[in-house]
């Protein structure tokens, strides 16, 4: 019997529209789905994909547990990944989803690591937030010869002040609660005017500003700050 | 009378299928379609989307000409705003298409940079090379807190062998002639082994293999060098 595909499929930032035709052909053909999902309620991966499905798939949600420390996210993915090959080796496909793109940042690439070897693997690359954030800000990212840098907000501050000096561009993510310790990174840099906020880019609750109106101490999860040392990035 | 809209859609790397719901129903739908070419020849973008046309939109090829010294980019692009700017006037929307995504890297931002302060324009992230490149090479770009730097391939040599030295990801873009000088990089911080090469990523001529099997001393503009420091980004 031929073994089924798993298909890792990027959705995109939050837009239901912003998934690629060819993620969104996956995506009703597979006759499996499966996403992350927190430990109760919905899953943010299948709601930018709810309007696209039939309702008739198997559905596998892979839950993160609030406690981490009593059962570990590798412990979540092993069994995700048992779950999964189940269904591979009876021939099925499955579409794996995932916020984004699946290789920046993204889940699925814990069942990548678990499963690539033994089956087959077709990734498709999605709108990350990366992009998204920019083209909600009206703010280009990087141009011409700029070094862009990526960085988490959980970055050690000193790192950060020492890294942020030496880039014309970079995107600050997952920002959560270390909004403050980005705001004294960007004053002592004087870079505060040259940088937007943004958050749930591209979703009903998007917010988009100027970094220098942001006033509250902390962010969500799903939040980025833009840097462009030139102000704008296509001078 | 209503301006029309300038709309910046991203079309993704080279796959038609690449493109999303939204850029592909703004892109049919919009009467005026502008993408940039070069001074003879087909355009790279509109050839991604060619498939997708009825063939009964006003093109406007915005020609790069070969000789920059004798006609710079700058007044390329000051000519095909003035000729965007009149459909819009006239209040037809345009759709500018660019590869990938129009704020990475991307030509768009020369249009926004123009028409955005006197016109209604909006951005329509694509997915961009930085996440097709990794999905085409069965390598995850970055994951938990690592640091990703992007650097482009004219970097002065000291400076990015500093630059990698010090952050867990790296995608050098836009290697071409530079591919000595990063083999050079990468010998010295002993990071070949852990270093995808990647040209025309989703394109049909599309090349994946390990950095260490790259013996030529030019790789084409649309190629990347990814680089991951433990190996496997989801270790």
């Amino acid at each position: 019997m031929t073994k089924g595909t798993l298909y890792g499929l990027g959705v995109g930032p939050g837009d239901p529209e912003l998934i690629t035709l060819k993620a969104h052909r996956l995506l009703i053909s597979a006759p499996v789905l499966a996403y992350p999902a927190p430990e109760h309620g919905d899953s943010l991966a299948r709601s930018i994909v709810a309007s696209h499905l039939s309702g008739k798939q198997t559905e596998i949600a892979i839950r993160m547990p609030l406690d981490l420390n009593r059962f570990p996210v590798e412990a979540v993915y092993d069994q995700a990944a048992i779950d999964i090959a189940e269904h591979l080796d009876a021939g099925r496909d499955v579409a794996a989803i995932c916020e984004g793109d699946p290789f920046f940042y993204g889940s699925f690439m814990y069942l990548f690591g678990r499963l690539a070897d033994r089956h087959e693997v077709v990734v498709v690359p999605g709108v990350s937030s990366l992009v998204a954030c920019p083209a909600a800000a009206g703010a280009p990212l990087a141009a011409r010869d700029d070094t862009l840098l990526v960085c988490p907000g959980i970055m050690d501050e000193a790192l950060m002040r020492e890294r942020l000096a030496n880039v014309e561009a970079a995107a600050i993510i997952k920002v959560g609660r270390h909004l403050d310790k980005v705001r004294r990174v960007l004053t002592e840099l004087d870079l505060v005017e040259r940088a937007h906020y943004v958050e749930h880019a591209t979703m009903a609750d998007q917010v988009v500003l100027p970094f220098s109106e942001i006033e509250a101490a902390k962010a969500p999860y799903f939040s980025m700050v833009l840097i462009h040392r030139r102000g704008e990035a296509w001078r």
